[in-house]
């Protein structure tokens, strides 16, 4: 499975580099932002290119920086003609679930549907955490 | 109130970056990384002195990259002595909720709560949301 991280400007280079921080480095994840002097076309066709340049047969997962916006669109207009897997809302915590799922086997399918279930247990108020902690 | 990003490598620069691409330059906002060639210490020094830093009175929030690791921990060392707000698992939407809602001229406690109820709704999986539109 292919990952591609887009984002509004240098977000998804940044959760590229820091994931393979946690995780080591790896190989079929790549990062494209969107910069103010580029247009959205020149993004979409970067896009189109890096998929059409993936083996045959292999999965292809994008995680985007947030629900509407250009990168988001970007890849939702791609989606029409390609059959991808798009995940949007990507923190650190889950990218690094991508990378443990893809190691472990698993599908585009199951990878997706794990961090759905995931992601609301990856944000939590610390400061509350240790609040509770102390009442207990 | 100052917002304060730190994580592993780079993410917390992009964020801060890319947040600011959709929201505009912001005042009181700054990413801290930790890389391969620095120490847990010398990140807590910084954030020490970014906290003292402070004007009177002013709140801080943290948001970190993850729950657990060293940037997590070198927040929460610091929270024993200093009375600072900290959100782990941030993403770009969780990150522009905190800059819109500050300038809507919220406080930190109310900020951190909207976070969390917001989070679930911030991560999304596109295809089955599109499968599930064509499928009504």
């Amino acid at each position: 499975m292919k990952v591609i991280a887009v984002s509004h400007g240098s977000y998804s280079k940044g959760l590229v580099e820091s994931t393979q921080m946690l995780v080591g480095e790896q190989e079929n994840l790549v990062a494209y932002g969107l910069f103010p002097e580029q247009t959205v076309a020149t993004l979409t066709e970067k896009l189109e290119a890096e998929i059409e340049k993936t083996e045959e047969g292999e999965e292809i997962l994008f995680v985007s920086d947030l629900f509407h916006g250009s990168p988001f669109n970007a890849i939702v207009s791609l989606m029409e003609h390609h059959d991808v897997y798009h995940v949007t809302g990507i923190n650190l915590p889950l990218m690094v679930e991508v990378m443990m799922g893809r190691y472990a086997g698993k599908n585009a399918e199951e990878i997706c549907a794990g961090l759905i279930e995931a992601a609301p247990g990856t944000v939590k108020d610390v400061r509350k955490l240790f609040e509770e902690v102390e009442e207990e």
